[in-house]
């Protein structure tokens, strides 16, 4: 992988270590197969790999974190108190990019946004918040009718991948009768309603 | 029917007329569809038979005007402006009821409000509101997989027809890849969700 030297001598490890305490063994393997997945895609379309490493070694930080720490944040530090009404699916990125911040010193903004992104997408994303957000549907071990398709398309048109995935999640919501947070909506009516 | 005598005698006839004007003959024939089911739930649930029939009659009041004049009225009437990045499947009920004030005499707020609300529905709804939202979609010249099922329901739980009704639009508008209202987000997380 071409990171920067700095970069793969030390941080890298060092966030892995820290990635890895937070999450059971399950969650860390997807972890990995998100940067493998991200490092690929950032190549592919030319954005920085140390970027899409980081972004994706952290993007699940807080997934294990109990509700009461995000219901603390959420309540203390000015989010929307619509935002209670959701629970950790919602949580985990939208607020989990500030444990990273605060606990793991990642200040970069371009980062920070991807993490708040991963689940809900957005009308607009940088090149980098679109490919964590693929790379948590499609990594290798992702397991669901059509993921093969979403794997070729992400290699084709990151566009049409973001579409694909936005409307499939949104058509598993709905069969499982779960909560449909609105900014998901926002990203269907962007990217794949006309 | 057992509306009050002087309804029946004199308003609705001239109300059907002011309608009729604005439609297409098959849009007509769905209008009284939706009264007669309307006015079959009005009896079932409890609600004023005369405001069902009132809200069932104007409730596609407006279906047939052209985006100019709904745009105009959402430009001047102070509307948020996201509104216009909508059309008439969302303008015709919303927007529509400030038509039926207008020009019909319509000054019920509840009736406005069973408008406003018949194709998003609301987190917050009254009977009316229900009444009018399902009516539209079972009267008798509706037929869809799922329609047989929604009007047996109908006269069991209205709300849980709302529910049924509110899951089976949003699978529809995924499946066409149609803009979603917000709003009918908040109907689903209501009233579908957990």
């Amino acid at each position: 992988m071409n990171y920067s030297e700095k970069y793969t001598m030390y941080a890298r490890e060092v966030l892995m270590q820290k990635v890895q305490m937070r999450m059971s063994e399950r969650r860390f393997k997807h972890v990995l197969g998100v940067e493998e997945t991200a490092i690929t895609l950032a190549k592919k379309y030319g954005v920085s790999l140390e970027k899409a490493s980081i972004a994706a070694l952290t993007h699940d930080y807080a997934k294990e974190r109990p509700n009461d720490e995000f219901i603390l944040v959420i309540n203390r530090d000015g989010y929307d108190k619509e935002l209670l009404n959701y629970g950790n699916a919602i949580w985990h990125g939208l607020v989990g990019a500030d444990f990273v911040s605060r606990e793991l010193g990642i200040m970069d903004e371009e980062i920070l946004q991807a993490i708040r992104l991963h689940t809900t997408g957005a009308a607009e994303m940088s090149l980098l918040d679109k490919i964590i957000y693929v790379a948590d549907y499609i990594e290798p071990g992702r397991s669901f009718p059509g993921v093969k398709e979403a794997r070729e398309l992400a290699f084709v048109d990151l566009d049409e991948v973001v579409a694909f995935e936005t409307k499939h999640t949104l058509e598993h919501l709905l069969m499982q009768e779960q909560k449909i947070y609105p900014k998901t909506i926002e990203t269907y009516n962007y990217w794949v309603a006309n």
